[in-house]
């Protein structure tokens, strides 16, 4: 489906009176209206299970595609002069890529691309805005992003490859996310396509004082032996590095957790990673250049649906 | 992809300045990776072609369905006691559930479920707003929506049957659009899926005097013989019939005719054509019971993204 749509409990139905008022007969109907639409929406599950599988096969085709483009990043691999006969950007006249050319000389000391993911990463909205200074100089070391699909789990694992670095020891920081194609078993009428059931993160080894998700705080003590006194606490802070310690999922989170804005900051963690993967990973270079963007900038269409009754005008 | 992205002119990158500055052998780098990036959209482009073969497969699993649905809303079949053991609306109570049956009885007289399709259009937020006041009789004569996706010509039609009525002799109105799967020859950068090229509406045999989409005014004449006299003149009307008159495609226009605003009207044409193909059609009995209402009217998020950011608080 290509909207969001939103299933209210029937006292908040906009038609409630009208249904009320239907003769015995009618409401009978539409009952068994909706027992085939929980049919008809057992069907699309299974087709959204199908999209899926077709996306696994597919990142089969991407993979030799990525590595290249991994080889080019890093500097393990020179390209081609056939390879590079393309603008650099798009749209330009023959004398603008020119003028874009000029005074610029090759600088062997200089591999790969440098800060390739991390100018990426800026250039898309809602990854930027997960962003904090102090993470800019650690994500320069972002060599490589990567995904791939499951379908036992069913999901996907974002992977993102670090060089050698004084951050953290590790060389890949992972972030899984586990999705049901099923409806939910008490309220399958609003199922809307594959849902996130649980985002897992990793552990990341920081080196020594070089934990950007944790900051010290000084507090003054306002009750106990200690009251008045100024004591260090550690904090979470905010960071990039936190997509990898995701929100609880349902089963994890204790009774006096409040689900409805746990399931809210899971959503919103989902809408991250599917954006590293559906728009930022397949697209990388052209976020790179600054040529593509997230039209949620500047483009609202379709939100207040004005301008489609918009097909008539009186000239005619 | 997930989100709508917007592809500049090279002059528009708001990263101009920094791939200006690159050393030239990083700058013929980046060159080969939208030489790799070209090809990553030829197999993408395939992706979507391999699903709208997934939508054809799927659409006879949901045939016999969507068949029993107009049975019943017509009045050509009656649902069995079995079929009829659902709550009209979810998320009722017992007692809510049975005071919404209360003082109901059979009304032997009522064929089928009156207004059906008319009341799903009517709490659809965007068909709505393609409807005027003088539509509505006219729509309450619709007996069936159903949609049929081909692959040659790639595309969908979407067929609205009515019964026989007063306003014109058609028993189907259809409206037919021709999707392109392949990336744009000349912008190969900017493909975000598959999109529309054309759109084909259908004529509709109004009878005398009922065409809704025209209107008769009366206009003082400026110039010439008639000057200050009043003439007849019928112009377009706003109607929801509009829909099966469709925004001309490239290639239909005159040179004259602006190109940019053309291909605006034909996108806002597209939009309401895919909210009937994925969103009314599968999900129409929700509509007329008005559990489901599209989020545009609640639902901003992503937006601004302001709240992505906000995984982690300081209370930790």
């Amino acid at each position: 489906m290509s909207e969001h749509e939103h299933i209210d409990a029937g006292l908040m139905s906009s038609n409630f009176d009208m249904i009320q008022s239907l003769p015995l007969n009618v409401k009978q109907r539409v009952c068994a209206l909706k027992k085939l639409q929980t049919k008809s929406i057992q069907v699309e599950s299974d087709f959204y299970k199908r999209v899926h599988e077709l996306e696994i096969e597919f990142e089969a085709k991407f993979k030799g595609l990525f590595d290249e483009r991994r080889a080019i990043v890093t500097g393990e691999k020179e390209p081609s002069p056939e390879d590079v006969n393309v603008p650099i950007l798009e749209g330009l006249e023959a004398e603008q890529l020119a003028e874009l050319y000029k005074h610029t000389e090759a600088d062997p000391s200089v591999k790969g691309i440098k800060d390739f993911w991390l100018t990426a990463f800026k250039t898309h909205d809602l990854v930027a805005e997960s962003m904090e200074e102090h993470d800019l100089p650690i994500l320069s070391y972002l060599t490589d992003v990567t995904t791939s699909a499951s379908k036992d789990p069913a999901g996907f694992v974002l992977e993102f490859h670090f060089a050698q670095n004084p951050y953290f020891t590790d060389s890949k920081l992972t972030k899984q996310y586990v999705l049901a194609f099923d409806p939910e078993e008490d309220a399958p009428l609003s199922f809307d396509g594959p849902h996130v059931v649980r985002a897992i993160g990793c552990n990341i080894n920081w080196a020594d004082g070089k934990n950007v998700t944790k900051k010290a705080v000084k507090k003054k003590q306002k009750k106990g032996a200690n009251a008045g006194k100024f004591l260090t606490k550690t904090v979470k802070a905010d960071s990039f590095f936190n997509f990898f310690e995701p929100p609880k999922s349902k089963d994890e989170r204790n009774e006096d957790e409040d689900d409805d804005s746990a399931e809210e900051f899971l959503e919103l963690d989902y809408e991250l990673g599917q954006a590293i993967r559906d728009t930022v990973i397949p697209r990388a270079v052209l976020f790179f250049t600054g040529e593509l963007q997230s039209d949620e900038m500047f483009d609202f269409q379709g939100e207040d649906g004005d301008e489609v009754s918009d097909y008539s005008d009186d000239d005619a």
